[in-house]
């Protein structure tokens, strides 16, 4: 389960059919630019709650920092990113206008796994961690407000958009469909 | 009932916790320009009769207006708006992109009313205004019409999205959301 | 049934009228393009298999060429294309942002088929021509994006946003519709 697994499958396809990849972690850039700077921030879960400002400058410092990555890279660069991001003041679109200016994507693919698993997997995480009660009125608005969320990216940056489904022990196809959008794209 | 009600209680609210804040109405701030021009309009169902050219000539002079009084408020400017205003050309977008470029706004806030209290609404104001018939179809295709055009505007301009259920009776519960959404884009 | 009904309708009903009409189809200019440069492409579900930088570039000349074409005609164009065109890397978005800034549109105008019809219709051309088996769902997912995507581009344009419904034997009413939102914008 998990877009993580998908994108694992995806980089062993991509290796053994000679396509050259890195998958870059917007969260991640966003995680090294804040401690590279002395605004460390201890995990992402306490990213969601620091101030919007905060967030919306690392997120627009990051796109420059991941264009200059995607640009210096001779292969395919897959930027694995949210299209909404949760925090105190509703959602943050996780890939604005102005960061698809710098990062002008060749696809848009949308990873999309059945509500009743990211419910499952909610509640789990609730469990352990600190958070909201999870609803599955929520996950089914997040879901609907992804793809909306996706389909304007695709409008805005003119780039096709993919919507893959990520079904339970169907990693493996989801990796496929989606690097058959990505050969198509590189062509 | 109305989201005129959680706009006065989120402003009676902001008083109360010491937040300046300062209501603009979009279609407000239309009219005016319309009559210090010499382009009466008698009252806000007629602008919505009036040439496409006319109104979305109006629509622009407004957000520059709107973005000037923005600035020269030292605190937080909550404009009031709809996300689609219905006109016999179709549905003209209360905040397209060349509007967001000029008003750079910190969060857009959807306050959704129920289905069925707007439709409730208009079959009373159909029996003393000379209206269409109202339909439940049409209703919600516009809530949702609202919200796509909500998370595109998100997209556009970067700033987050809220949607506040406005629901009977709950117009308390709706301004505190607001609020501390607003608090928390302020920070 | 199908668009083109909806849309020799409305050209007759525009002569009646006195209404200067040109109907400009995206993909005609698109393969007059593609011929004129030595590209040629033997017919449209080719240029679909076609790579996708081919397709974007062709899309991107073909805007150039409509703006020019709606300037020099002194009346209405009406441009006939699709929100969302089907390629192997997923959905091509009709109208990016990038085409929306030269072509400038008055009106966004969905013509929206029953999802019924539309399958009825793709399992007949499956028939004859090869192509991927027909799915309700699918169809169903593809309607809901063409929605979502006109609205991005007319949250993106400003330009106002009607969907018209195209019945079975209902053409002259859907034509007389857009005729009306037509003759709104042009005001």
């Amino acid at each position: 389960m998990g877009k993580s697994t998908v994108l694992a499958k995806l980089e062993e396809l991509a290796a053994r059919e000679g396509l050259k990849l890195q998958t870059v972690n917007y969260g991640t850039v966003m995680m090294g630019l804040a401690e590279a700077s002395g605004r460390k921030v201890a995990h992402r879960d306490e990213m969601r709650k620091r101030s919007m400002s905060f967030q919306r400058e690392l997120q627009a410092e990051a796109a420059k920092k991941i264009a200059e990555m995607a640009s210096s890279f001779e292969g395919v660069t897959l930027l694995d990113t949210h299209m909404i991001v949760r925090t105190g003041s509703g959602y943050l679109p996780g890939l604005p206008s102005h960061v698809l200016a710098l990062l002008k994507p060749s696809l848009i693919a949308l990873v999309e796994a059945p509500a009743q698993d990211i419910l499952s997997r909610r509640i789990k995480d609730a469990a352990v961690r600190v958070r909201e009660t999870p609803q599955a009125e929520e996950v089914e608005f997040e879901i609907q407000l992804s793809r909306v969320m996706a389909a304007s990216c695709s409008a805005i940056s003119g780039a096709p958009l993919i919507v893959v489904e990520n079904l339970e022990g169907k990693a493996e196809e989801a990796a496929l469909r989606l690097f058959n959008a990505i050969k198509g794209v590189g062509g």
